[in-house]
């Protein structure tokens, strides 16, 4: 009854979301866990943790503030341009954390040279533990947040493939070729000399707390 | 060039995976970092963060192993039945990782007590601390992990929609709805009475530590 066979054509079980098929989380209503006095965190739509100290998520509404304030979260990297919304704001001021906004245009194509001054502006913050627990989120934490994990993503040495994979697993059918390439183009070798220096400055070396933030490191 | 716009109807920039459209990253073949002498870290198919020290994959293979020597594992929870493969025993030997094996038929439909037992002993690997840093990892990482992760999001109280939300992002298209209901219908109130017990047994009560464990708590 629980286990389906774990079969590439096996289509009993599987819901075929490709084609159309939704799963409303609404069909099951929740048996247990809301009624045993315990009030239910809500998480920020697409959220996920990055790294030890790292989150990415869409938009946080007042609704995830409970659920927020269990990551004592230290700040915040914002990525888009517009104002920051009251009650979150509030939210933030009240818990001393510290909103970082990096504002890449979701509606335009903002000049390359803009975009990596954003990116790298906001992979320095990333870098520096100083700023953790930190949460990354533009809108939909899809493309400006996906780009800005890719890069995070160069920097740690993954290959190309896993970056890819993690991309598109946030980003789904709203996958974007122009993230794709800016990752791509995104040159992680001169960002690691500045990582270097950070990790030199704040940690005395390249020691192993060093290491887990640059893998590519010059031991 | 980069970023499109942020509009439902935008089909400009955005790849219609649900319609057939596929991206596969030898399109974007690597520009920078594999060529800067560091060699790139490859983590397993369906690899993720579940909390501090809980990591998520579909099966390793030996390319994975110079990205796994990173995350320090101490144990492994492998949810199938089949032996270990021996690249990845010697691996695990070697570097003194235990495997914690609770096999969950994936080719049939295992008993309904079966299944919640091996679950619920799995759930006690993972919240047990002294086990950190874990992968837990099936096949492909999107069924029997998906199970597991869902049960361990109930336990931290999530609401229903994000562990739904989180179940759907790494099963994607194979999104079973027995696995849903499976994940439905446990009890996380049940377990969260031995979960107290081991907190307590463990961490001398119920410490901020603890309470990341287990948010739903009865302080």
């Amino acid at each position: 009854m629980i286990f389906k066979a774990d079969e590439e054509n096996d289509s009993g079980g599987i819901v075929k979301l490709m084609s159309g098929g939704r799963i409303d989380p609404e069909d099951f209503p929740q048996l247990h866990g809301d009624g045993d006095g315990v009030e239910s965190l809500c998480p920020p739509f697409n959220f996920g943790m990055v790294d030890m100290g790292i989150y990415r998520s869409g938009f946080p509404a007042t609704e995830n503030i409970e659920f927020l304030k269990t990551l004592n979260l230290r700040s915040i990297v914002y990525l888009c341009p517009e104002r920051y919304p009251d009650g979150m704001a509030d939210y933030a001021r009240s818990s001393g954390i510290r909103i970082l906004q990096f504002g890449i245009e979701g509606s335009k194509e903002p000049s390359v040279t803009n975009l990596q001054d954003a990116i790298m502006g906001a992979l320095n913050v990333l870098l520096d533990i100083r700023n953790h627990p930190v949460l990354i989120h533009c809108k939909r934490g899809k493309h400006r947040t996906g780009c800005l994990v890719g890069c995070f993503r160069k920097l740690q040495n993954w290959c190309w493939t896993s970056v890819v994979e993690e991309y598109i697993r946030f980003a789904g059918a709203k996958t974007r070729v122009s993230d794709l390439r800016f990752i791509n183009s995104f040159d992680a070798s001169r960002m690691r000399l500045c990582v270097l220096g950070i990790i030199y400055r704040y940690h005395g070396g390249c020691s192993s707390q060093a290491r887990r933030i640059s893998y590519g490191d010059m031991s």
